[in-house]
């Protein structure tokens, strides 16, 4: 890539990182398979009924991820852990046949702590999903995916987002058994990094968005994630106020604020939902002129962008975020320099966020 | 109230359900108590271990009340549903032992049917709330909760939500058969009446906001859901972009696009999370010298707001979300007309929103 002889500068932690997560999910595939094979054969044990997940920021859109994936593949409901209940109001509900899990970089956001704490308390089977084995939510757990991301020194997550989804897409992987799952893990690595060669074309592409102070970012299914993520990048690091929905969603009201020219972000690779993103993407583009920036792997999503950002061809619908998600970063990493502002050190945040 | 006069005009149909809302609500309580009571001991009698829920827009603000009303009053878990997983991936989770709601004004939206088709089809217990008894919603549910909030004409929902709000927290008190939370809801509809008094203030305060294109609405606890209806209110009427967050997840990165004079609207009544959200409101207030806007029954959280707007003093907080939203609905009409948009046909959306 263009930019190889800055990936080690500190003051470039955040392109190095981007440009580090081909390596950290294929040597997270290699290691950790058989911990997780573990995990699965544990869960599947016990008379699991749902999962109860708790996580903040980043670590949430991978919950959201493992939404669509545990619920499609292997048929798990998931419930998204609200924590005040568990820490400002002491009413923990009650959890019986409950996997829970909690997924956070450090380990350390107390409220995400005391969630599995109190599953262990009420003996549900615990897991988190980790990138520092000592931390308190690892020692809370009965078992622990260490998502092996190496260190983060930006503020804004990337391959810890990343190794995190992969880490739940092994998790159900080897809960189904299937092996055509694991085929297609074993490509992820490979399409991740064809992504990332589009770095030189969405730095172009961002300059175009000097100005912008807002936009709604649009995901469906799997790629709710991805909406989500993206729209937290940009949050963090560009200051615009970026807001993320379903496609679904977005047509129950707050389309209406959409006028002629207003950006509109899309993730819609090929799947079972882009027939519903291309009925959006055309409403938006044909109805009211919005203008679109589109990441896809489908000509006709892709024809329909002022700014078409392609992910390869042959990538599979359940392993999309992990790859739809690359160019979604560089285009925040590249809109955060046209618009002059610190890739590294974001105002008003902090790395680690302790909240109850 | 001063605008009594335009009440039954057909073109001030939003301005007229706003004020309905007290009459609609105590209706409610006197006219469904014994339907929700022998829905509740049908409940009793199953192995209920979580709820599952659908619902879109508007309902969906209401459902985030029912996940922390349910959980810490009667210690059921919510999960919300993600209806493609039914519509598009066809392949919904295993339900077993939940109790599946579908929460609909309408009852037609064919993704919240889907959910409660598949809920029955998989034997599990299933409970309709909406405005239309007659509906597919309410044909495929074993329980109809008639919400009795008459015909909504204006397109932004209003008194559905604050009747979808009484008829989960008649559930909740019915669950836990406590005297005191029916007492408490007798006392509602006089807090609602009530906090609609401030209608002049809230005229006058919405001019300032005349020229604001953003906001971000921040709640917690019970009044997340109050963060996210305001929030879409603003967004369905006045076109800003408002983007709602619990203070924690804030903190957690979008803090830092909040800068000098932007404008933040919070929902911070008495109550466990108070303390919180005072923390986030004197950050905001002290480090950032953000335009606070609060609807608030506590002289401190007031004190911080440039524009508070005073709810009444002894409402408890778990039927809180009932009475903040009253003055939240009427600055989203002020702003609206101040803004010099239709408050009766919001551009781009309809009163009936099917999404599959």
């Amino acid at each position: 890539m263009s930019r190889g002889k800055l990936t080690y500068n500190r003051r470039m932690s955040l392109f190095s990182e981007i440009s580090e997560q081909p390596e950290r999910i294929k040597r997270l595939l290699a290691s950790q398979r058989k911990n997780v094979e573990r995990i699965a054969a544990e869960i599947q044990k016990r008379n699991i009924q749902y999962v109860f997940l708790a996580a903040r920021g980043t670590s949430d859109n991978a919950g959201r991820y493992a939404n669509y994936l545990l619920g499609a593949m292997n048929g798990l409901p998931l419930a998204l852990a609200t924590p005040s209940l568990f820490t400002y109001y002491k009413k923990p509900p009650t959890l019986k046949n409950a996997l829970v899990i909690g997924i956070s970089q450090s380990g350390k956001s107390p409220d995400i702590v005391s969630v599995l704490e109190d599953g262990k308390r009420q003996n549900c089977l615990t897991l988190a999903i980790t990138n520092q084995t000592g931390s308190p939510l690892a020692r809370t757990s009965d078992f622990v995916l260490d998502i092996q991301a190496g260190p983060e020194r930006a503020v804004a997550a990337t391959k810890t987002y990343t190794t995190e989804l992969m880490s739940i897409a092994m998790l159900s992987a080897a809960l189904s058994g299937k092996k055509s799952q694991w085929d297609d893990l074993s490509e992820t690595p490979r399409w991740v990094k064809s992504a990332l060669k589009q770095d030189g074309l969405i730095a172009e592409s961002a300059q175009r968005y000097r100005y912008i102070d807002q936009t709604v970012v649009l995901g469906r299914g799997y790629n709710y994630s991805t909406a989500f993520e993206w729209a937290l990048k940009l949050k963090e690091l560009t200051y615009i106020i970026a807001e993320p929905y379903s496609s679904a969603d977005f047509a129950h009201g707050p389309i209406a604020m959409v006028e002629s020219g207003y950006p509109v972000f899309a993730v819609a690779p090929k799947g079972r939902v882009l027939g519903s993103m291309l009925g959006m993407l055309k409403r938006l583009r044909s109805d009211i002129a919005a203008e679109l920036v589109v990441i896809s792997n489908d000509k006709r999503a892709l024809a329909l962008a002022q700014v078409p950002l392609m992910i390869p061809a042959d990538v599979p619908e359940w392993l999309s975020p992990l790859v739809s998600i690359i160019p979604a970063q560089l285009f925040a990493y590249h809109l955060t320099r046209a618009k002059g502002f610190d890739t590294e050190r974001p105002r008003s945040i902090r790395k680690v966020t302790e909240t109850k």
